[in-house]
């Protein structure tokens, strides 16, 4: 009697995958069955990816030799990310560590020394920031706001800009980063503009969405989640490291634009707000395959993948 | 000039946080101002809390001898649930292996052998399960249906029934268990009815609620689960490990009604559908504490922390 083979390998899910496919034309004949997301990428256009901003994209080495891939969003929070850039250019987090990592919600860097005077000094960064948890828009032409076509509970709107995840509200014109898997934000203390770019988190569980608009949201991590998401989780109060031993290195934090050209990551990512985006949010709205009985009919801002790939050389 | 030492504390969300506060009687004062999680757990009452039933608890012990406890969800998938048991009694998964981690999407185990003919037998339990996605309540007195007040776009309404996050359809009277952080379900192939209990897998990334309804759900984890969402990403396609020594072993997979009493674990978890759970609940969509400048007016169902605490000996 044979066994069968539990293989389940239609629980695939491939966020923030990894596409190697080889770029295609696209077909022209209308198919029959609408497209499963693999199909629309390796069909999809050269002009449907977009390559990072070397002066918006920051590399972060951990002490292993790992790196991790972040996007800086200018366009949310301008004033954090001037002073990340400033504190990244001048160094400031090489040598530094991850001091926390909380199960289910975020790890974050910056300097653990708790006692003032000690501190790292920010060099020529701004030690005061302004608080940046919403911006209106300034210029409809300049936006690719992609809308998704359901209902979020925590915003009004939701879609992506500039290919962020965001949440927005038409009447006061408002955009705002939503806490998605891979966000990165600014932390801070109690006071709204307390925080100055130097302590960084990123998300590494369910999405925390009560803190969308309570942050200035400074970007995304587009590679090496995997690399922040296994860092072993901290015993004391919120995740924190007991002993400095447990801390996680950083050896350094660089903007791309300060590196090598060789040394910056060939990848590009996936363009939203563009044709091939809301066919590829349909595909993941509603899956065709043999394995899902139930189609959702639906999707979480935070459940739309953001494909990644590697640029051939 | 003293430097900001950002500390963040208040990030806290605590989910599927261990609760080590003492039980104190409720005050009976009726407080000017909503009482916050911590608050509303530490005036909870013994009756607010529930021991976990052996005969529904699964005991997952790694090589490393970290513990993993799961809570069996007999009225979701009774047949799955009773083939669990006896796979478990009959000591099916000790050292098999976790062969599975994708990150933001799942971990999963079961026997990695290839060839049908040398994997291990089921022994006693069925090689045939029906496939229990949802089902129909059959007595309304026997559940505790908790509501939450918002809009889901995944199901007509959410909720938590016995402890589990779940969705429900008035129209047809069905419940089935949320693909929640930490829920763990039976891997199939593309057939409905082809799991049988043996390959399992645990959520551990961004609720991937579109296989809802399309799996049959076992349980959830209640303590633990940071062994398992640490463990390195596989690197084969949906991240299986691509050589065996990645894989890792699990050293015994027990029901706790198999192992002595004192080998149990000494927790309770806060019973849900009472109005303990409800203020609990209220208390996360509007965070009242001076942190947050924006309450959210919302929760998601994959959001709401279900306490656990140790039992005082």
């Amino acid at each position: 009697m044979s066994m069968p083979r539990l293989v389940v390998l239609t629980l695939s899910l491939a966020l923030a995958c990894s596409v190697h496919a080889a770029t295609k034309p696209s077909a022209r004949r209308a198919p029959a069955k609408p497209l499963s997301m693999q199909e629309l990428l390796d069909t999809s256009r050269p002009s449907d990816w977009r390559r990072l901003d070397p002066q918006n994209t920051l590399l972060l080495e951990l002490a292993d030799g790992h790196r991790v891939v972040i996007e800086l969003a200018p366009s949310f929070a301008p004033a954090h990310v001037a002073n990340i850039r400033t504190l990244a250019h001048e160094g400031y987090w090489n040598g530094l560590s991850i001091n926390r990592s909380q199960d289910n919600f975020v790890v974050q860097w910056g300097d653990a020394e708790e006692n003032a005077a000690r501190r790292r000094p920010l060099g020529t960064a701004k030690a005061k920031l302004p608080a940046e948890f919403a911006f209106r828009r300034g210029n409809a032409g300049t936006f690719d706001w992609a809308r998704l076509p359901d209902a979020d509970g925590w915003a009004p709107q939701v879609g992506f800009l500039g290919g962020f995840p965001a949440g927005h509200d038409p009447k006061s014109g408002t955009y705002w980063m939503a806490h998605c898997y891979g966000a990165v934000g600014a932390g801070r203390n109690n006071e709204a503009d307390s925080s100055d770019g130097s302590e960084l988190y990123v998300v590494t569980g369910q999405s925390p969405r009560q803190l969308d608009r309570n942050m200035s949201m400074v970007g995304r991590v587009v590679q090496g989640m995997e690399w922040l998401s296994t860092i072993p989780r901290g015993t004391g109060p919120l995740g924190f490291f007991e002993k400095p031993e447990q801390r996680v290195v950083i050896r350094s934090l660089r903007l791309a634009a300060d590196v090598p050209a060789a040394e910056r990551p060939a990848i590009e990512v996936l363009r939203t707000g563009t044709p091939r985006f809301a066919q590829l949010v349909e595909a993941r709205r509603n899956r065709r395959d043999e394995f899902y009985k139930v189609q959702a009919h639906h999707i979480d801002l935070c459940n739309v993948p953001l494909p990644v790939r590697d640029i051939k050389p």
